[in-house]
């Protein structure tokens, strides 16, 4: 199978270059200016595009089971979705039930995820602590390639993880080599207000906002990275949404911490105004958490990408329909929350991000893709052109337009938060392990031609991490 | 009983004059310059030196039954001492245990107390939830003048307030109009930190402070300012140690919470080399919660001061002498947490904190006494040099040295942490409502003599704090 | 002269109380309850409102001679609406031209200030540098009573002083024990922009905020203060109104610097979408330097006053009438820079302030009257309410309004930048050096009853900055 | 001319992976395992040692004239000690005298810099200002290759640029496309601070610190920072040594804006206890601005690189012997500032930085040579190991050790401030241009063998932040 993309500009992490990119059996073969066009080869002409590693969004759920009903796009039609707006890779969440084993929910979801249209790999979330879970962690990393965990702050009653499970999980991660990484979220300050602002009367989606304000992701984000920093494992937190949350990044990275960050595109661009619609449908199609915050966040958030304090972009694509949005009608604690997003992430991330001046190319690229796959350990695999790796590539339109619509999308889900955006910055091509999936408005997604990404523990950062760790202790 | 002080400098919170100071009936009744002398009346010439509100420790346990021994200074040596240093009024802390009775507590503590020389008011803990909690909180503050509830976020398995508690306690003191204080140390790290230094054959002393780092305690302080924060209530978080800590504060004060801190002496003036000592005994007397801290605080902590961050200076004096520290002495999380200081505060602060001009006499006075009586509700009646006030004042030489040492000191514990330090600045006459308790080296506290002191809830910052709240609850 | 004030609750910087208030000769003769009424005593019956120092205005211009035209409110007409408005005292400036003598300036505005109906302190501008203003700083300290020093890093080509000039001035009154003072805008940058904007057609008064951006604040404020660090004096910084320069003093104080800081009643209320209006003299009528900021900046400084970063509050008073105004009508950079207010600052502040619980009634008198009495020097003959201060007092009733208007207030200028704010708090009398000078909306002020008020060098900071500095010197 | 690396591993800046290199007349030819060894190539093994891009020094000042006398190390000398140390690129700096033509000094510098045995690239310094320095840095940028400007805020009377000097380079900087950096210390204070010393008799080389204290570098970053962000313009801050300056970076930088740091391996690991040797030799060897800092800031120095607000290491070198520096032996403003290290930078930070886990092998590569070459422009041809990139290699022993000293370096230069120092990490072999200068302690370098590198204007950053400013002077 070989395929070759011609006259376009190679844009990656650190540079840009004109050359043309030769794709053999899955894997980018050769890359240089005129390469000659090998017999049977599918051409595609990039014209004056850019060529860039396709996007990975390291945080989707997939036919999320949630709140009593199961996330609209399966890995089929979601990832999908992705290929048509230029993401190739993602990593989703395996999340057990309290009690429930974890390597049962990791063959589980394993087994959903088997229709992927595009490769991912898997966090494996924990939820609760005994001696199985901490040898599961084990066999999780050494024998099924996940090296990461996901630990929820929030969801008492449910899914939290109180701080005897952080501390537990972050040390045994951290002896695996596995990046810890958390929603960060106070589940206890959740729940109180939630309570309250129902028995207040306070029950449509503009009580959603208000039982999560940003100071309750603000406390979890500082108390996730100091159990982190006296463990002396390096972190990952996930959906920041908040200035509070950022700025605890920021102090801790200026002390020298291994911290990193994730930003949702929704959360760069979307304020808290949506959860007064009149119309519960629209609000409620909002309703995910940490919610849309007001304006300043926002500001805030651009400037931490900019400035490096967030390392990743992603979407927490988890689609409900708006019967299944209904749930929670007359309360808005029970409304599903989630949002979709995997498809224009990219287009998104170029046009307020790139068209404005706030990123370069190359930082655009290091944001949706190889810090993603530098910090997950699937680089240069990943998030790379470069000879040897998978071909998961994007031709990039920087200059041509499109209209965001629920009407035109390919995600499965009846709403689409970004409804009426054009953006400029387009895929106009998506190649995933050399095959052409998406081609100028031609979806071409294989059901299933995606495959599961094992990953290796202790990439070179915890490496780093472990000696400086070894050094404070000897002088402390 | 008249007492008139002649020829001093009057010095307050906000400027200082020449005046005499009459007392009646244990009342100042009179200021000016030259007053006449009263038939009868005791005189105390002031020289040239400065009469000033007797100094208030905020933060103090005598006699407590903890860690399976007892507190070796009780109410009266413990008073007594105080009033030695030119300290006339402590504020100590009712410590139920989990399942006590708040109130049983209140009223055994009340006994305890009756020995005092010198007045007293209680803060009360709540190490534990349930509706009779609830209830009891209520019962305490208005019918006990209890105005300050404590909470100890560290000390796992014991008396540890988790987040539900705090959220519970919080939220209760705000409709009681109460001041909450933390402890702020992150139980669960402690824990863990605890378990594994043993593990690794760490049992002396120089395991105390690797068990409680820093970053416990800025991540303590920082989530029940947030907590606060969420729920609208002002908060005072006590021995303030650590950088991190008082930098969370900054940041908290500079966004217009009412937060309120507290620094004892010794972490203003100690370091954490006292628990390398190679003698057990000399190290395990330092050992107190939060531990002592590398220089870099104590410059943190006085600057802190200076900023108006920190406004009031405590002991947390907690004495236990060397047979008892001694329990310990195979594993350090078993020696007894706490030292003495309730005699030195004055003359520390007075030599470190004036003769270097961190402070001006006015903001001294702020520091040991004026400040911790608005804050915690007894001001005027404490803290300030006023017709109608509570006669509890302190003729203070600025110039005068003495040389700190167990040998000399009045506290009842055979250690002094600030052994063989020179102050410059000492208390020549303590006046406790108007009875002359220290004169210039001759002890004359009287078992009993003290009076517990009712607060009143709702002081004006709980007001502007309430409508605060509300605006922001409007805005929201 | 003899007048009694019954009935009301004093308020002062530190705590309230029900008592009467008797002033006699221009002093506070007696504070109690129940006072009897000596024959011939005016009487004022307090009702259920509060006494408290009257308002202090550290910054005004009246009738300045400035960018071709001369203020409009002359030192008569502007005291006499601070008294309608509960204000007492005033500090103004004199402000030489380069190479004016100082003392020569010095003679001139007393000379204007004679008519003055309140008390008046004046500070002097260093505008220029050579060895007869060494010597002249000299003389208006020990022989005219001036302790502070301004100076205006912005007004390049004018009164602007360059780094020399400020490490010449600052150094001489370090020695003499004088405060300086400046305005903190970078002339260089604002005289750039200016030719720029001008070059680029942009020529009304929106032009102006545009010259004058935050930066170009925060960057003077905080090198003026790097300066003073480094020469080892006290600071204060005039009209802070950009986040920025806040943060750099919160900065600055957080690190133990002896920093003060005002803010004007117009910056933490007005926003720059006034520079839009189409009316020319509307727009104009907003001109002043420092410019009103967008709305963050508003929020910022609410919390700088609250966290006590900020110290006092002013109003810049410097009135323009729209003839005036209209130089500048084809070159912003023209526009006479100033607006009114010393008439509503109490009652803005008490509105905006304490009604909303940003500020208790307490800290209200700290920030308008107080602390500037401590700051320069004046306390406690001003800011207190304490017997033997002068009798300077206002009885505020604290739950009455009225409607800001230029139709109806008392100030010599067409336009009130609050126009049709209505505001909770007002002044029903004010009292000046016992005179009663404002009964319920009648003004009976008296051109030239205003004192000069000269002051001592060396207040206690100044002291203990001194030590401070010492003891730095000798560890550095 | 054919070199082939065989059996290392290289490591560049973003991941790591066996490969070997063969370079064909200066440039990089081929990446790959087990390359086939051409005809007549010189063959490398590089055993288990790494294969990285050759470090690139972005601050060096060969042959200056300064002070009254000439560096001596010339650029033959300084750039053959480079080699040795694995150091393949110099930045150097043209600094015309004020009234001096931009373009008769830069080809002065041309001349002297033939004989370098690598290749070198330089900053033109803007001392004055006028017209025809306005013309000549477009000539300079058009026509010369220059595309970055130095600005020094220090050197008062002689190349100090005040801040006219700053907004007209950096305006004309930013018109052009090239970059603006500064050396930053308020020179106004320095100048002040000397005359003050001097004049109390301290002549020693202890003054120097004590002129130039932290506050005043952290005063001018600021500035500079401001300047840049009103103008619009990214900015390059030169060998940041001071906390203060690092924190006003990372604020800048926090709000988003392109802000480059810089930090000398010097101010990483020598405090100011240096000044204090009681050897004058020893202790002037250490003069160089900034000074060498107290312990602190060496902390946060490598905080600082590890939170990505530093960007690249430097040297600053500019070697002075004993004789030259002995012209300040009464006067310490009189000693030539400077000291060497272009040798051991590359050594200096892998044991520093890689062995204790502050720096991950790939971010030592982005630290010594790919960040600058991003920020320079000289990406991808210097700074990474790709096919057609300038052959500028360094083969590392990351285990091997050596120990540093005046003895046996290759500078010109009679004192090594890393004296006897034992660093783990050493350049077996260095590779110029394809050439083989070093070969395990046999140099081979050149005279005459380096080139001038051109640069272009405009960087992808630049391109970027014009977008930005665009976008914000249009909402502003």
């Amino acid at each position: 199978m070989t395929l070759i993309i011609r006259g376009g500009t190679v844009v990656d992490a650190t540079h840009s270059y004109r050359a043309d990119v030769l794709c053999v059996d899955g894997r980018i073969a050769q890359i240089g200016p005129d390469l000659a066009i090998p017999e049977g080869a599918q051409v595609i002409d990039a014209g004056d595009h850019l060529v860039m590693p396709g996007g990975i969004d390291p945080h989707t759920h997939m036919e999320l089971p949630f709140m009593g009903t199961v996330a609209s796009d399966d890995f089929y039609s979601g990832t999908a979705a992705g290929l048509a707006g230029g993401t190739t890779s993602i990593i989703d969440f395996v999340i057990p039930n309290p009690r429930q084993s974890l390597l049962d929910a990791f063959h589980q979801w394993r087994g959903w995820a088997e229709k992927a249209a595009s490769d991912y790999a898997f966090h494996v979330a924990v939820t609760w602590w005994d001696e199985s879970v901490h040898r599961e962690m084990g066999t999780l990393v050494h024998e099924h390639g996940v090296a990461s965990f996901k630990h929820f702050m929030a969801y008492k009653g449910a899914i939290m993880a109180d701080d005897e499970i952080l501390v537990n999980s972050f040390r045994r991660a951290m002896d695996l080599g596995a990046l810890p990484t958390v929603h960060a979220e106070n589940g206890e300050l959740v729940f109180q207000l939630q309570r309250e602002l129902l028995a207040q009367g306070i029950r449509g989606p503009e009580g959603h906002p208000l039982s999560r304000p940003p100071a309750v992701e603000g406390e979890a984000a500082n108390r996730a990275m100091r159990i982190a920093e006296v463990i002396g494992v390096p972190l990952y937190i996930v959906h920041v949404s908040a200035r509070q949350a950022l700025e605890a990044i920021a102090r801790a990275r200026g002390e020298g911490q291994r911290v990193f960050a994730e930003v949702l595109a929704g959360h760069l661009l979307i304020d808290d105004s949506v959860y007064h619609d009149s119309d519960f449908t629209r609000a409620a199609a909002h309703v995910m958490s940490p919610p849309f915050r007001p304006r300043e966040h926002q500001d805030a958030l651009w400037q931490g990408l900019q400035a490096g304090h967030i390392h990743t972009t992603a979407t927490d694509h988890c689609c409900f329909c708006a019967p299944q949005k209904a749930a929670g009608r007359d309360d808005f604690s029970k409304i599903p929350n989630g949002c979709g997003g995997v498809e224009d992430r990219m287009s998104l991330l170029w046009h307020y991000g790139v068209t404005t001046g706030r990123l370069t190319p190359g930082e655009f690229v290091q944001v949706t893709s190889t810090n993603a796959a530098r910090i997950f350990n699937l680089y240069p695999r990943k998030g790379a052109v470069e000879v040897g790796a998978d071909a998961d590539l994007v031709v990039w339109d920087p200059n041509a337009t499109r209209t965001i619509s629920a009407r035109t999308h390919h995600q499965n889900v009846d709403f689409n938060i970004y409804e009426g955006r054009t953006v400029q910055g387009i895929a106009r091509h998506t190649i995933t392990r050399g095959q052409w999936a998406w081609c100028d408005g031609d979806l071409r997604a294989q059901r299933g031609a995606g495959r599961y990404l094992p990953r290796k523990p202790f990439p070179p950062y915890f490496e780093a991490n472990r000696k400086r760790k070894e050094q404070a202790g000897a002088r402390d």
